[in-house]
């Protein structure tokens, strides 16, 4: 049986909504390059093994898995999933690039400089507004240690995002490693530490006393919770500079959040760089900087990333720093959309109407007429009339077609 | 185990072939816009029901099939590959806009000029040049029954080769029922034909002996091969207006085809129009004109389309007439890279070599500068100074970074 509906999740794309995704991946696209970033791409399928590895964290079961073919394809003796698939659809573009780092960086610059976009697929309960497959894009700073990935990443970012329009909006920062030092004084078990993240990042949805609610469910006490949240507390009130003065070991944290805050506004960030220790981005892979874009009209982040200097090493076996922010590419066109937002269109829209008939020659004549318009920058598109000529008339407007000529027989 | 190769047969596609793939598609999407083409896309996944319903011909068979998930996966109880998969990943663009259209007219203008440039996947033997992941990019105009759709298609898409400064080139054309038409005066069973079209579609791969032992192996007497090979023979000869006396019935055949030449010739097309009755088009969907792209340079076909009326009816239930071209964009990115096409670069690159210990306000001054430079519309990249300066500057070379700024401490 055929159906006509799209796979279940997902989503065909309008011409209409395909504009506004070209203009706004145009606008990514030309301004990351104005930072010296390169594009590059990977294949949607990867080895069913890259994607398992952990690096994933709960994405990891949301994999489309992909059967095995011809006779490697055994039914009969299979016991689950994991003996009849060998590839998935990637749920991210970070696994990716890491793997594409350690099979190509004897050919790539050093340090190098990647952007991203491409579709990923993830097979999560379909809700309103969420797909199962979208777009991400994600800019990559890889073996650079120093804090200068970190300002590139965030100037660069903002400036994207501010050439599409957003006015006013902010990122926040922090540092994954701050939360080690909280939960280090906090005097919180090692082992709970990477759930302590995972609760923290819910603090948006769900409030301070959903995360303490969440912290005495894996088994902290009530006293480290409270003493976890009131530090995270004192971090945000004392401010960056004065940050080893309430978590103890925080010096280096201090410095470097100190010097990204400085040259970014130096170098005239277009919004708010605002410090917020309760920043946790969710994965486990995180090992210094976080950071998050969020902009007022839209209730949660827009956008993230932060410095994860372990997972290239997983692939090539050579420690490689490396530093990303995704933006929330779908997210944004989300937003663009519920404000009405129209990409600019270059050249005039006309429209060339011909009567049935015209044929042969005198057709190739009108042909050559809108040749010539079109060389000259202008969209024009030829149509036979239809007998409902007003009804195609309204149509031709609708899509922008203001300017409307017929040509008849005779 | 993690493997930092690309999953088997597919590829990473560097910065530079991604610059490159970048402005082909840019020259394309903008040159079909001019025409009145507006871009769609679809899911890279569809129900597996509408992949194996005959549409897809030998792709069938190469379907990457996507396993059922949660409870839907009964392994126990599977006889076969069918019962374990409910979507696979689309092994072109013209079945997935045959369901959109059928989804989505409603909303859809008449006639409908759809673009679409994106990834299929066919899990056909890796070998040179061929990807088990590539892009295609179609053009297709739907609800549009009389010949200004191939007049169109074919004007746009000479159009889109010649701005990629092909030169020269050639567009042949036929008609897939006056193959029809010579098979009936050839004697040929109607349950030979499309096996018929399948061996003659071969003739450039394996000649006239080849085709002619491909058509008795399928059971044709050696008389109806001939006089099929023969009678082709002949209406290349006489050519698109005197085709009714050498084939019968191929009067209306005729009429169209010197009409679309016609129409062509008059309207500036910057290519040659060739007659060329071998032409088959392997696919079975096809039911009137079919059209290919040859550029000597490079040996076969290097796109191509027709008309498929019937198709767009299996999801919608309704008839609707259709044409598409399809043009061969990995060929093309293949041949502009080995004849060592640059695409043009806008703007100056410059790289800003910063050396450790610039931190802060003086860091934050410089990217300032880099901030002015990149909104003049230069490339700009930042960079700490590496020890091996001399290496760093060469790489930076090769980038098309020919302008370093260096900045000391002090």
């Amino acid at each position: 049986m055929q159906t006509k509906k799209p796979a279940n999740g997902m989503k065909d794309i309008t011409p209409r909504e395909m504009e506004l995704r070209n203009y706004v991946s145009g606008v990514i696209r030309d301004t990351y390059r104005a930072y010296g970033f390169t594009q590059i791409e990977t294949p949607a399928v990867e080895s069913i093994s890259n994607l398992t590895g952990g690096a994933g964290g709960e994405n990891e079961k949301l994999i489309f898995k992909i059967l095995k073919r011809g006779e490697k394809l055994d039914i009969t003796s299979a016991a689950s999933a994991d003996d009849l698939a060998d590839l998935g659809l990637r749920y991210d573009l970070t696994v990716p690039l890491c793997r594409y780092y350690a099979n190509n960086s004897a050919s790539l610059p050093t340090p190098f400089k990647a952007l991203q976009m491409g579709p990923v697929w993830r097979a999560d309960r379909p809700q309103r507004g969420r797909y199962r497959q979208f777009t991400q894009c994600d800019i990559d700073i890889l073996a650079e240690p120093g804090n200068i990935a970190e300002i590139e990443l965030i100037t660069a970012t903002a400036s994207v995002i501010d050439r599409l329009g957003f006015d006013p909006f902010e990122i926040r920062i922090s540092d994954r490693r701050l939360l080690d030092a909280v939960a280090e004084a906090a005097g919180i078990r090692e082992e709970l530490r990477l759930q302590t993240v995972i609760a923290l990042d819910k603090l948006d949805k769900i409030g301070e006393d959903g995360v303490r609610a969440e912290l005495t469910g894996i088994g902290m006490s009530e006293e480290s919770a409270d003493r976890y949240l009131k530090l995270i507390g004192s971090a945000r009130e004392v401010g960056i500079e004065r940050l080893a003065t309430v978590i103890p070991g925080s010096e280096d944290i201090s410095t470097n959040l100190c010097q990204i805050n400085e040259a970014c506004v130096q170098a005239g960030l277009p919004c708010k760089l605002v410090f917020d220790p309760t920043l946790a981005r969710g994965m486990g892979y995180y090992t210094g900087t976080i950071f998050e874009i969020a902009i007022p009209e839209f209730g949660g982040s827009c956008g993230g990333g932060g410095r994860y200097d372990n997972l290239v090493g997983r692939f090539s076996g050579q420690p490689c720093p490396a530093c990303g922010f995704s933006i929330g590419f779908e997210r944004i066109i989300l937003l663009l959309t519920e404000r009405g937002f129209e990409p600019p269109v270059s050249g005039n829209r006309i429209a060339y109407l011909i009567e049935r008939g015209i044929e042969g020659q005198r057709l190739g004549e009108i042909m050559q007429e809108a040749s010539s318009a079109r060389a000259a920058g202008d969209c024009v598109i030829v149509e036979r009339m239809i007998k409902n000529k007003r009804f195609q008339k309204e149509q031709l407007e609708a899509m922008g077609y203001h300017e409307i000529k017929e040509y008849y027989n005779g």
